[in-house]
């Protein structure tokens, strides 16, 4: 940037926009803490995701979230395992967020474009229920202590990997 | 995953083998939060970056950051400035993650394996002085509301995208 003047902020810049909605559904569990699923709820709208659905009361809130909450759709649920079911039948490949036996990294995942990303509870993790309807798991790659990702960390790096193979929806 | 048992969880699976160590160092302003540089510290960790260096005084939260403090080299100056300009002098690469007139988007940008991670405060961004020895700036398209990562969800996608780019260090 020899040359030039500095870069300058811009505030405000507009979004980019998607050729087409995107078919990525967050399917979260009944999580310990509203912090964590707020941040997803920002980070679901940040990237216009088609929809999260959240099991149990954990509140969503409004100032973590922001109009994250105006931007996506938010299905309450008492348990994940039925609505997995019908997300399956509507074709949606379900790819589960978890350390397991045969998890693929996520570094080398191809996502389909209509995924339902399935998000473990902070600390149990995928029921073993909801593991046996996941089409995938995928993981991701730990270097150092303290060895495992916060789960809207790992759901964020999930979510930014999905975009960059569909930057246009 | 048809004909076989369904995946099976495994917890403190180990971490994965780096073959040279990271030269990743993420420059942080002074915080607002100390919830943001806590989960900062965590992903630090997690992989396995050199350093963190942070101004300002907004305290380490060890239940947020875990093990990640002990993991990381976490080095307190009072600006980031001239901090920056010896890093420059070591050769790292700056780059910047702030919207601005000329930012490349995160999807497209190679990073060099000596980078250091300028990140910006949550409501100031990275200041005009800093923005001016910045190598490169690049940024994350967002697709919806709120139109804005949180800092923590940014610095996340970024040190993804430097880890994807050098799986192995």
């Amino acid at each position: 940037m020899n040359n030039q003047p500095p870069p300058e902020h811009l505030r405000h810049k507009p979004f980019t926009p998607l050729d087409q909605p995107r078919e990525l559904v967050l399917a979260c569990p009944s999580f310990k803490s509203q912090v964590n699923l707020s941040r997803i709820v920002r980070l679901a709208g940040c990237v216009a995701a088609e929809k999260i659905i959240v099991c149990g009361s954990t509140k969503v809130d409004p100032n973590i979230a922001r109009d994250g909450m105006k931007q996506v759709v938010i299905e309450r649920r008492r348990t994940l395992l039925p609505v997995l079911k019908k997300l399956k039948q509507l074709n949606y490949r379900l790819v589960g967020l978890e350390q397991t036996d045969r998890s693929s990294g996520l570094f080398d995942y191809s996502f389909e474009r209509r995924t339902a990303l399935v998000i473990g509870h902070e600390r149990l993790g995928i029921t073993a229920e909801e593991l046996a309807v996941v089409d995938d798991v995928i993981e991701i790659p730990v270097y150092g202590m303290p060895f495992s990702y916060n789960v809207v960390t790992a759901t964020t790096m999930a979510v930014y990997e999905y975009c960059r193979q569909f930057p246009s929806g």
